[in-house]
């Protein structure tokens, strides 16, 4: 891209004030009072050219919206409030000035919906493809971070909303369920939000947790959009709804009996995942983590 | 690279506890005990193949090493210390699984030079070319953090050590100047480290702080790298102290007389930048930032 200094320059003139900013875009660092009852949680995500979006297919304002949320997706993980933001774009040699301003104005878009400022960041211009990363600092406001270890034999797993076929769409403009997350952290022993799919994140509270699964079959929701890639590729919605990522629905276990979602099984404490069928059979749920492959997708 | 989560999970076990973190590597996010009387800095910076290195001449080690220094070197320009890291990694498909871990372990190896722990991060393969990205969280610790604009008429200029050339190796193998940046928060008025180029990096300063400044071209210190590339490429060595990028020196302005490093200039009222030779003839200091072009390079 030409002209990468006005683009800096550009940025920093959109810069806003903030309680927690001392001084935001334009120097070495961003400056944060950070305030001292609160925990500071921190974690980075990248979106790539071919891998999380096509530049084909999606605008670069909805490109640098899915880069926000997915980094903000993490904060609805643990239950915690998005803070701030810092974020660098590796653009293209072909990529205009406004195309780099729509996919600053998508990440800003994005964020200030939760009041998150992007308070730094690094713009290059590079023989390469896109690619956005974003770094979010979270705050817990009260409540206690829930991490993804502390599930226990006999919890129940619930997610918030059904799932499959986010490729159809929902992946690129979804939004991430910061204030369920709020809520759920009074009550969850262990949360993730689905990135990976299903069976991959159910996996990565099993093994950080040291505990096994047993999902009924019948009880997992499955999206309507993964019933209509199902009818498309001829695999089970099921299948979809298990091992398609992107989801950003929000999963964890709890104690409780009841609680928000649809409750899709329970933590046992062997090791391991099975799906459980109207008959009580039982089979390995094994782990199939979602690949974008856009030339096969409608 | 095939066996991406493979090394993830591998990353993970290479966590290591802190006073700081009270949740690493594993979760959405990490949980930091942000401690109450520090500000909180944060910055991030990318280095792309082609750009920020070649990945036929620079190790996967130099490569996450250099990684982490830019990002450390921005704490050392605000006098701050480096206190946690994420990183984030765009792999070659390609890549094998040994050459990531290098990559990581040379991140790991330059942060835990600065007691620097790297607290989370995304891996992810792609179609398309190396690039690392990371964030830095950076603390006070009993210093005021020095911003670019400080600087004011008066004020002398001051750089750490001799500019140019850096092509030839230091941009690689730098060691970023994090102690002298913190005793020289003492007494800067403002500092930044010198990436771009010491006449791109003083702009910096001088319109953050709406001044100008004049230059004693006798006093720019060149290095014997920027002697060695003008005997290669013709153009003036002094030209190559004044324009290279990449030299991690610091250069700072203070109302002392006498301070670290080399008096360069000083600050003045009217905004725009020029060079005075011995005869103290001024000509306007264009802006030259730089640029690698590997295939002109020796």
């Amino acid at each position: 891209m030409a002209g990468e200094f006005d683009f800096i320059q550009w940025i920093a003139a959109q810069n806003r004030a903030g309680n927690l900013v001392q001084l935001g875009v334009g120097d070495d660092l961003a400056v944060l009072n950070w305030p001292a009852d609160d925990l500071l949680l921190v974690g980075v995500d990248q979106v790539l050219e071919g891998v999380h979006f096509d530049s084909a297919v999606h605008s670069p304002r909805q490109i640098g919206k899915k880069a926000i949320n997915r980094s903000v997706s993490d904060c609805a993980a643990m239950g915690c409030l998005p803070a701030a933001a810092v974020a660098t774009v590796a653009l293209p040699k072909h990529f205009s000035l406004d195309q780099a301003k729509e996919l600053y104005l998508g990440m800003r878009q994005a964020a200030e919906a939760f009041d998150c400022p992007i308070v730094g960041g690094d713009t290059a211009a590079w023989d390469g493809k896109l690619i956005a990363t974003v770094t979010i600092l979270g705050r817990t406001s009260g409540i206690r971070p829930v991490a993804r270890s502390g599930a226990k034999a006999g919890d129940r797993i619930f997610v918030t909303g059904p799932l499959g076929g986010s490729i159809l769409g929902r992946h690129i403009e979804f939004v991430p369920k910061v204030a369920l997350g709020r809520e759920l952290a009074a009550l969850a022993s262990a949360m993730i939000d689905i990135s990976d799919g299903l069976s991959r994140d159910l996996g990565h509270i099993c093994r950080c947790s040291g505990v096994g699964a047993i999902l009924q079959a019948e009880s997992v929701p499955i999206h309507p959009d993964a019933v209509e890639l199902s009818r498309r590729d001829g695999r089970a919605a099921l299948e979809h709804a298990l091992h398609d990522g992107e989801d950003y629905e929000l999963l964890y276990t709890t104690s409780r009996p009841t609680a928000p979602g649809i409750c899709i099984g329970r933590i046992v404490e062997k090791p391991g995942m099975w799906l459980q069928d109207e008959r009580k059979n039982l089979r390995a749920l094994e782990i199939a983590g979602w690949q974008h492959v856009w030339g096969s997708a409608p």
